[in-house]
């Protein structure tokens, strides 16, 4: 890896995958179809993208007890510990619905409700991904949402993966489809025969998922279109290398535009990361993903102290930040800009992405300045409540209807008059 | 008014402007040539586009003082007056950050912080609109924004209007730049020499703002790109007709494609209403705006009980919800979907625009269903933290190890055990 003074501006900003016009004009013209026709459309394109053709998008209890059977003890107990820890740091965002009682008689407050409905995508592919059912799932939960669906393309046999089934029923999910792609978002999105829409869709997906997404939302809502995925560590010469490198690894690995970086006033440790890096790239099972990351995104920054290298990081708003000091607990006040926050060397982030109970679905590409972990409030919505007094619009009435005219609209005036005139 | 009964599926969407493709590339043109040349290109659209050649984009403090002198007293001390409320209302939404402890050792919180800084658009235009000020820039104080920036077109004599002037001193807004449209969107989001770059950007514009904020978000944070506003209102016979009226038309003034809907289980109300409705019309100043908007979007629904009726509001998801019924207070609980609810007839609407302390920024078009009213949480973002402690490394880095190679991630599970192999 290559070391670098910090130079006046650092950004650890990758562009967002926008598409071909290519791709968005397939992405158009199958939202349109699935809109239009439904189930059929839903159908055809199940059968040209996933090369199966189902005689039901439903899952079935069988399946789901069929997928208990395939996977082992161990694992379903794992599942469920990990659920629990994101359930129960989920229920601590839990906010009620609150109001203010005036003496005058009047009441304000926030009514907060859950969303009816949410739809979670999750991903098809190789490889399954239980750690994103339970992300995605369990705060939706948590926020009282009553339907959530999920979706997610079958294999050629018209399966979903044991693992993925295991995890959504441990989530509390029992509405899951075989349907992926586009097609899926525009059935969530839009409805179709067998689904009912949904009034917001979360989950990660290929670039079609992600542009369809993008197409949907205002008619519903959706999470975040994240970018590739991003560590910085912060860190000292109290660190160990070896760690500092396997986690820096461990982002690496997820894909060739993730970014791994280091910030750090010890040369030495500096140093002895760029060795370690390159002694466990060699010998990792993902290594040419990793060495691509590692050599397009990597970087080791060294800062004249501390307290530049805190700054540095809040330049970079990280994904990830994980923060290996001798004082780690007192720059936690100084870090202004990152997803989560992982402090001391036991904290390493891959006990995020499943395990300890925060989301993992987290903002990335310097958003982190303005974005948050994917959270209870992202499922549920606020409504003000107003409950004006007699006394209150009496004593109010005037100004309220000087201000209305102030800016021009009379019959703004009128209306709150219309109750003083009918009162006298 | 037509007098309907309600239909199987009824909604007020209104298309969302979307501009036409030579606005769209004039907004992108614009945003490239700022963020290339800054000021020099700022000043050249300013002069363009609002006719009028600045020495400085810079609000001076004698300018607002002067701005004082043109407004009179009962003015100032009614926007005073509403921004307390408004900050009131707005404190009562903070919170804390929070951690849990757990015996093992380990921490795991959220931290709650501010966003670095923010940026207000302010439109221009005949009318001033302090209140949208207030209301933009109240939030993100209460927040803990440190920097708040409001930009607004000048007029012919390079001023702004004095009512806003003196709403932003009240919101405590002191970085005002006299710069609208794209151009100033632009500088919000990238940066000028004399404007620094915000991390988001909120308030109301013209066609070219929208699609100026639709271009840079995801650079910036960006509110709602907000639809024409509009008003349900939930009434029984025990409803004045003329107070109903009023305040359907209070909405209907502010565009004509604004939207007006009475839904009552009262066919006699229904009626009243109607005729009420012509008759206020005739007699309002902005009446050819009103008449458009009830003509093509009022509507009074006639349901066969006042549970149809509170469905069928569920349904609209309207931005503004009136109740006024024998029983408001105990329908508030079956109310799922409105941006800001206003119980019993002394809530008149423009109560909640100007004065109550709720915020008039609020979902439309049917996204009341997944949306909020602008808040203090929109000013600040979370941080997850974790702080695992070793005793919880040990006792489930096996599993954390586990999941992560069964999701084919190698480099995630030697990273945990990397501090287990080590600690050994």
């Amino acid at each position: 890896m290559k070391i670098q003074r910090v130079q006046d501006l650092i950004s650890i900003k990758r562009s967002i995958e926008a598409g071909t016009s290519e791709q968005q004009a397939v992405v158009k013209g199958i939202i349109a179809d699935v809109r239009s026709r439904g189930d059929e459309a839903l159908s055809e394109y199940t059968e040209k993208f996933d090369r199966v053709k189902l005689s039901s998008f439903s899952v079935t209890e069988e399946e789901i007890e069929e997928a208990y059977g395939k996977v082992d003890e161990q694992f379903i107990s794992i599942v469920r510990e990990a659920a629990e820890n994101i359930r129960t740091y989920h229920e601590k965002q839990l906010r009620p619905s609150w109001m203010t009682t005036e003496e005058n008689g009047t009441i304000l407050g926030q009514k907060i409700t859950p969303l009816d409905s949410v739809g979670v995508y999750v991903p098809g592919g190789t490889a399954a991904y239980p750690s994103s059912v339970l992300m995605n799932v369990v705060p939706a939960k948590v926020a009282g949402v009553k339907r959530i669906v999920m979706v997610s393309p079958p294999d050629a046999d018209g399966k979903l993966p044991a693992a993925v089934l295991v995890a959504a029923k441990e989530a509390g999910v029992v509405e899951i489809y075989k349907a992926g792609g586009a097609q899926a978002v525009a059935a969530l999105a839009y409805g179709t025969e067998t689904i009912q829409a949904v009034d917001k869709i979360t989950g990660p997906g290929n670039i079609y998922v992600a542009l369809a997404k993008r197409e949907v939302f205002g008619d519903v809502d959706i999470d975040m279109i994240a970018g590739p995925s991003e560590i910085a560590i912060l860190a000292d010469e109290t660190a160990r290398a070896d760690e500092v490198a396997a986690d820096l690894l461990s982002q690496a690995e997820h894909d060739p535009r993730a970014c791994s970086v280091l910030v750090t006033p010890s040369l030495e440790l500096a140093e002895a990361v760029a060795t370690e890096v390159e002694k466990q790239l060699a010998v990792l099972p993902r290594r040419e993903i990793a060495a691509q990351s590692i050599a397009d995104y990597g970087a080791i920054y060294v800062t004249e102290n501390i307290d530049e290298a805190v700054e540095t990081v809040n330049q970079l708003a990280p994904e990830h930040l994980e923060v290996m000091t001798a004082n780690a607990m007192e720059l936690l006040g100084k870090i202004r800009h990152a997803g989560a926050i992982f402090i001391g060397r036991y904290s390493s982030e891959p006990v995020g992405d499943y395990f300890a109970g925060p989301n993992h679905v987290l903002p990335t590409n310097g958003t982190a300045r303005f974005s948050s972990p994917l959270n209870v409030d992202d499922f549920q919505k606020k409504s003000s409540v107003i409950i004006y007094s007699e006394k209150a619009l009496k004593a109010n009435g005037a100004k309220i209807a000087s201000f209305a005219r102030m800016e021009g609209l009379e019959a703004h005036a009128r209306a709150v008059e219309a109750r003083l005139k009918n009162d006298n």
